[in-house]
């Protein structure tokens, strides 16, 4: 430590400051080097200062004055420019992680004691207990050599006030930088930091809190800064959305007071809805004696940091068997959800597949059709004519993949004004959509990040929903269409398990329509 | 699993069974082999009916029905006789530790693989990250397989509805187990446990709770139950500890709600009281606005099975921090303590040393002196000659030595009831504390047990008060003695930390006035 240090940060309690830097680095990314040379060597000698207090809360012994030195670090870590977190981590990463050589070493003391008992153990009871017991310590030796040291610093923030915070937010800052480089020990960090994480957010550690208008402003405040599936428009979009018909829950940690980890939005309805205007504007409330469908229609993780870690799965588990015992006339669990990935696919699909029929018609009349093997009409032939016949005024193309490609990708979307274009697109982006979701993987898991999240927890592919959602973010989405997902509390663990091993995608036999006579056309066309 | 087997038990939600189980194992004994051979015979396969339990909640894949299992095994658990119980303890300890084929063979692989950069890893970056992950995914695999198998076990019960509590009991009939017998796969998993439950039980997954009369009963009636100190005798006795100028203070998790896991009573009072009667019964109240000292009289834990896990650190930090926050006006924090071992410790020094002094007598005028050297005369010449005065009609004994032994051991505490006795015994009983409380210590650290709890959180010894517990427990535990810790929250880690370094043990010169004068006669008399 260098006390007399000017650019050392004043020692204060952390709830404040931290606070003021979380709201400041929201989306955590810190201004990117655009200070002069004079500020720069302030920053550079901050990063030693921090990377001291780093190395102090990581060494000191556990009696110490840890609470001020684990301060002093998360002020200084909030303080530093991006590029200097980014230091600081591979510091943290590369010189903070094993020590090797004494791993060596108690392997070669661990290989030289003999197995206790085989590996069944069916011992009589008359082994050498000092001697397994020396077997026990050394294996428990070893255990701990290979924990990196870095598991100091986060064991330590996590029992530190705004310390859990504080790891969110590293792990948020690291997250920023594998996306941008693939370092391995960074990598092997965060994969440490993100199982200790899974740890402590146990939903043993979590609490399911109502949100409602009575709760605090600087709650609802948030709420409505993270909703991140429909933004909430003003202070009346937020009290119907916590009012009559209407339920909020979060999930709360203790460590993280007064904003939720995640939070899912549920309407009250008699009938699961087709569209997001019906359950944010159009319709009045209906009598919750009345409701037999529980909508989640939103649900909105709020740390970065916690990427990868399925808080979702138990809160949609919880807030049903909450809803089921307060309303037992509910019997339907539904969603309402985006399709995120949709158009990104389809437009990708829609550009590859057009130039690849290009080459098609040129070596047309050619035997060697061995180089379009990957070649796939997206279209049926009756999509494919309607698409030609009406989109004369809108756009060109040279076959119907191009034509849709050219009628979708303009951001002004200006296809949905146009009933004559809606009514040609509507069988093919319908069709195309539960091909999507039922079909598209990746690794044996759905293409779809939604779809994904859903099905892991339990649900199935109910139906699919026309101009469910004419949002701009909608629109560009998945062309505005929505997906319903249920929930049945009985199939819930096996639907689950069958997606979890076999990839297994359980849909309605509404949604399934829509791909069978295509894989039957698919065989009679190509 | 035996689906047909009459003795399986009906699945159902733990809480009400559990809650039942415990308050029936309270203290953590299960009914040891009363049963004749019948019942013998159901225990019996009940108990292969938990072991498949138990089998089936470690080895589950984890999106399988988890949660009826684990109730299920929870159940079976709670159903077992201790013997049943001990006999599943060490299945899981020996049957379910490791792999230790995959460990030796991952442990080839990892030598195999070069060191990445040395220990300080100065590489220029021009690593090749395609050799570094694989030598990162070889070490974590390595640190995996190096976890026992029991982990998935604790893992699952935690974070399932109520395993807490369940994983506390385990760790209560295993330190039972493990107290009658040394073994060392079953120590191998209490280590494991209780790494694990430290982790669980950070002070940042507790919330602190003051206690007030205003709590449900069901709470109340626990702290009663686990008041370990001063045993609470009635219900104005509770309410007046929970009332104006007391404060009761509990840490709580959210996963084993209603009961706090420890608690502290807390007296706001003029002065640090001398006597445990002016805290409990005698003084009326004072205006919480003159108090000018936080006395706190009784800390109690709950859970057998979270010994050595110190919760009370952080309890007693975070609620002078409270305290201070909300009465400024007090200033002084201050404990009033049993000194349980102090009587324990002084039978057996008197006993043994009134042998020597035996023996003494006998070799008294003989040179060799060599086989003495252990001997010691506890009392000094002034004490002993008042004692030998003093004790004429109550005890005999050759020397002073046997003569305070004999006063001391019967369990009718005659002493107490004789001034001449009183004043004989205090100076010698006083001086001979203040040298157990400082001076008798073990590997290091202090002999008695509430010293070293105090002392390891940073307390220092301020005062000790003779005829501070007249109960039946004070005068067996430590001749009616208490003594004040002090807490000087300026202090704390300094005298935390030089403690647990160094065994220092911080006092006030009042106390160590008593002992100062014995090393010069020491010298003098030895």
């Amino acid at each position: 430590m260098r006390p007399n240090d000017p650019s050392k940060l004043a020692l204060s309690p952390l709830s404040n400051e931290v606070n003021q830097m979380l709201s400041n680095s929201q989306g955590n990314q810190a201004p990117r080097n655009t200070e002069d040379g004079n500020e720069k060597l302030n920053k550079q000698r901050s990063f030693e200062v921090v990377r001291e207090s780093m190395h102090s809360a990581i060494s000191m012994n556990k009696t110490e004055v840890l609470d001020a030195v684990l301060n002093d670090f998360s002020e200084g870590y909030f303080s530093l420019s991006f590029e200097n977190r980014r230091k600081l981590l591979l510091t943290l990463a590369k010189e903070y992680d094993l020590n090797r050589t004494q791993v060596r070493e108690l392997i070669k003391q661990y290989l030289g004691l003999q197995l206790p008992g085989g590996n069944e153990a069916q011992s009589g009871g008359v082994e050498d207990e000092g001697f397994l017991s020396t077997f026990y310590r050394i294996e428990r030796n070893l255990r701990h050599s290979l924990k990196p040291v870095y598991e100091v610093l986060f064991e330590r923030l996590n029992t530190h006030p705004g310390g859990l915070k504080v790891l969110t937010i590293l792990r948020a800052d690291i997250l920023s930088i594998l996306a941008a480089e693939n370092i391995s020990s960074l990598r092997a960090l965060d994969s440490y930091l993100k199982e200790k994480l899974s740890t402590w957010l146990s939903p043993a550690a979590l609490e399911l809190h109502q949100i409602t208008w009575d709760d605090p402003a600087s709650l609802l405040e948030k709420i409505v800064a993270y909703e991140a599936v429909h933004p909430i428009s003003n202070l009346i979009d937020l009290k119907r959305r916590l009012g009559v018909g209407r339920r909020c829950f979060g999930y709360f940690h203790s460590a993280i007071p007064g904003e939720p980890l995640i939070f899912i939005e549920v309407a009250l309805l008699k009938a699961v809805a087709q569209t997001i205007q019906e359950v944010l504007w159009d319709h009045p409330p209906i009598l919750e004696s009345e409701a037999t469908c529980a909508l989640f229609y939103s649900i909105s993780s709020t740390q970065p940091g916690l990427a990868g870690i399925n808080l979702g799965k138990f809160l949609i588990k919880r807030v049903i068997t909450l809803v089921r015992r307060d309303m037992p006339h509910i019997s339907v669990f539904a969603t309402l959800s985006p399709i995120p990935g949709f158009m990104q696919w389809l437009l990708s699909k829609l550009a590859s597949q057009s130039k690849l029929a290009e080459a098609e018609d040129i070596s047309c009349s050619s035997a060697d059709r061995s180089g379009l093997t990957f070649y796939e009409n997206v279209l049926e032939p009756e999509e494919e004519r309607r698409l030609i016949e009406s989109s004369g005024d809108f756009a060109a193309g040279k076959n119907g993949m191009e034509i849709m490609l050219n009628l979708l990708t303009p951001t002004s979307h200006d296809w949905t004004n146009s009933s004559k274009l809606l009514s040609a697109l509507k069988p093919a982006l319908m069709r195309l959509c539960a091909r999507y979701l039922l079909q598209e993987k990746k690794r044996g898991k759905a293409l779809d990040s939604v779809a994904n999240f859903h099905l892991q927890n339990g649900a199935m592919v109910q139906r699919i929903n026309w101009m469910a959602d004419r949002s701009e973010k909608g629109l560009r989405q998945s062309a505005g269409i929505m997906v319903n997902y249920v929930y049945r509390p009985e199939t819930i663990e096996e639907y689950a398990h069958s997606y979890f091993s076999l990839g297994h995608i359980h849909s309605s036999s509404d949604v399934r329509r829509y791909v069978q006579p295509l894989t039957e056309n698919e065989s009679s066309t190509n």
